[in-house]
């Protein structure tokens, strides 16, 4: 039993009010009065929990950097100076109304998992690096996951930094404002190259509650389609144009919409259809409307059914508006294929669950997370805790002090043995 | 023949290129590049239009005045100083991609009217009044026609004033900033108690060009009620949320307004039904919507019609909205009944019309105008002129400088017979 000690020494440094605490204090930065958070990216708030994180940081005497694309990294020293680094964390934005848990805890557990580290005195061959990746969430610049996509080559640095917000505002321009309101040193995208990257996150969904599992061992995350819909019609006057002679992009929206809850109607109830933004132009109640925007967010954890449904929102869309003669179209914003975790590493954090006693489950991941991406270029894991209801991307969303700290100790466990 | 004297004389006076220079000067406050105005109630756009009106009043000698609702007189003295002032006008805002016509042309005419009656040398009895109403449009503060339904009693100075736009600033605070933007001598709601009213009007339908007809002779103006429509539902995640778990309140209101499409159908396609304004919360990508919001504008010449349909609206929201598992609220905005014109003053227009030769036809208004309130206080009439297309609400929205002179001599021989 003797190998296992300095992993008993890390979980047992592990500390679950320190962690609470941490959470208490992110959750204060941007919080809402329905006890959530808005806390959307690049915006003053994330460069307030930029700055909060990287105090921490400094009194532990960890090195900091960010890159081209914002992603903000916390460093602690490996014994091999040469040795690529581990990697682990989530992100600090969120949804408009979002919770306090929602990436923030995959930041605030992997940099307790440095503290743990320090406080149990066990040094590491490989540097660990803590990261909270840019703009996960997509809410504010879209698509999401943004940061991490940049950083494994899965999308161009210059193609990101030109995409705006609603206002016009580029995320060239809103990096630059943050890198104003907190400066941090400057890091080349591709200096790090990590040899691992192990996220822990709240679940977000209601299985290990209903299963009474503490730990979750994310085998998979399913694919996600992003679409950006605009319907163009023609401005006429409420009161005086006949339907037959209106061009109303609201009511083709509608027709649309409809059309597209029946194309994904699915007796299994796996694909995942959502419209959670529409805009109406010029929006005056007695205009009738000469365009409408909406997104879709289309999810599915098959690869060939991703495909094939989202292939035919196009035509789907284009026809129902033409039944209220209008026209359509359609852009692709993002495709992220369905991605399988590497089994040695979901191996480990099984292991590590059932090291600590912990009762865990294998399940495939409902939402996106940046280790989609980094498991493209390194080997890859999830530790998912349970948030009560699984209710997520809501101020109301909760997670316990005792589940935080519980994957936090799995957290260590893995992290250890992969930094060695 | 004698007694038609100054009457032809000041239709002789009304200048067809003076009203269209006023048209295209008033027509660059607010300008949009697609050639329309965007001029919506007491922003800086219409107090600088205002502006614009009273240095043409000034230089004419006239007295300007602006009641506590907004409402803007401009006063041509009368040879009886005790009577009743004979108003007539419309109004200077705007839909945010309006037309250059919609409005601006009966305060121009009625402008134009005091003009020519000065070049003509004629004096009137009663004092001739021009009008620019508040807030006709009802695009940024709900419900439009509010100046000239507080100036007749339809509507409460107080309850008015506390009305805001989407970014909460009051119609209160709204006056007050115009009235610093752009200041003018107040007078009291009730100074002024009219002989008549006269509103000179583009068309904003197709009825006058297709028959070739020069002037509209006003006869009614279909009723309309306005209702706002909030949804609840429950935000979650894209992802992870099943279809069976959610309460979109996208999917609601999508389903809400295909009802009440059907409910609103009509073969004779006489009945309005128009959702213009459609809003979503907390309007991300990956969220499930919380919230959604909309307008409904309903209009029907026929006042039973009008309240059978309308009152229907609640119940078929409710079960449209329940069937996705979310609730509705529905609140009654407005509703202002149809009215028809004195017909001693819509007789005179007639006349007018045949006296200067011009083809004329008799119809109903489908959109809604101050004359509307002004009917419920004085004898009332309004002169339609031909728009191209029919089309208004629009930036495209034309007239010809020759359709709206001509209006304009309809108008000033009316005016100088209701003014002695």
């Amino acid at each position: 039993m003797k190998s296992k000690e300095p992993f008993d020494r890390v979980s047992a440094a592990v500390s679950e009010s320190r962690l609470w605490r941490r959470h208490v204090d992110m959750g204060q930065i941007g919080a809402t009065p329905r006890g959530g958070v808005n806390r959307l990216a690049l915006t003053i708030e994330d460069a307030l929990a930029q700055t909060q994180l990287l105090q921490w940081a400094s009194a532990r005497g960890y090195t900091a950097s960010r890159d081209e694309i914002g992603n903000l990294f916390i460093r602690r020293k490996g014994t091999d100076a040469t040795a690529d680094a581990v990697l682990t964390g989530s992100h600090l934005d969120s949804q408009p109304t979002g919770g306090k848990y929602d990436g923030a805890y995959g930041v605030l557990a992997g940099f307790e998992v440095l503290e743990a580290l320090d406080d149990a005195g066990i040094e590491t061959v490989r540097p660990i690096e803590v990261v909270a990746w840019m703009n996960e969430e997509g809410s504010r610049f879209s698509p999401g996951a943004m940061g991490s996509a940049v950083f494994t080559g899965s999308a161009s640095l210059d193609e990101m930094q030109g995409k705006t917000d609603r206002k016009g505002i580029s995320v060239r321009d809103a990096l630059a404002e943050t890198a104003k309101r907190c400066p941090v040193p400057s890091r080349r995208l591709g200096e790090v190259k990590p040899a691992a990257y192990v996220e822990a996150h709240i679940e977000q969904g209601p299985r290990l509650e209903s299963a009474k599992a503490t730990i979750g061992v994310v085998l998979s995350i399913q694919g996600s389609r992003r679409f950006l819909v605009a319907i163009f019609g023609e401005e006429a006057h409420a009161g005086t144009t006949p339907r037959r002679h209106r061009k109303d992009a609201v009511s083709a929206a509608v027709a649309a919409i409809s059309a597209l809850e029946s194309l994904t109607a699915d007796a299994h109830d796996t694909l995942r259809f959502t419209v959670g933004c529409l805009d109406v132009y010029p929006s005056s109640p007695n205009t009738v409307a000469g365009k409408v925007t909406f997104t879709i967010d289309l999810r599915h954890p098959d690869e060939a059914t991703l495909t094939d449904i989202g292939d035919r929102i196009h035509t789907t869309v284009k026809e129902a508006a033409a039944l209220r003669s209008c026209t359509a179209e359609i852009t692709n914003v993002s495709y992220v294929k369905p991605i399988t975790f590497a089994p040695h590493v979901v191996d480990r954090v099984r292991a590590a669950a059932r090291d600590e006693g912990y009762p865990s489950m294998d399940l495939p991941s409902g939402a996106g997370h940046d280790a989609m991406h980094l498991s493209r270029i390194c080997p890859a894991a999830m530790v998912f805790v349970p948030c009560l209801r699984g209710v997520s991307h809501n101020e109301a969303e909760s997670a316990t002090p005792e589940d935080l700290a519980a994957g936090t100790r799995v957290l260590a466990r893995v992290i250890l043995e992969l930094a060695g």
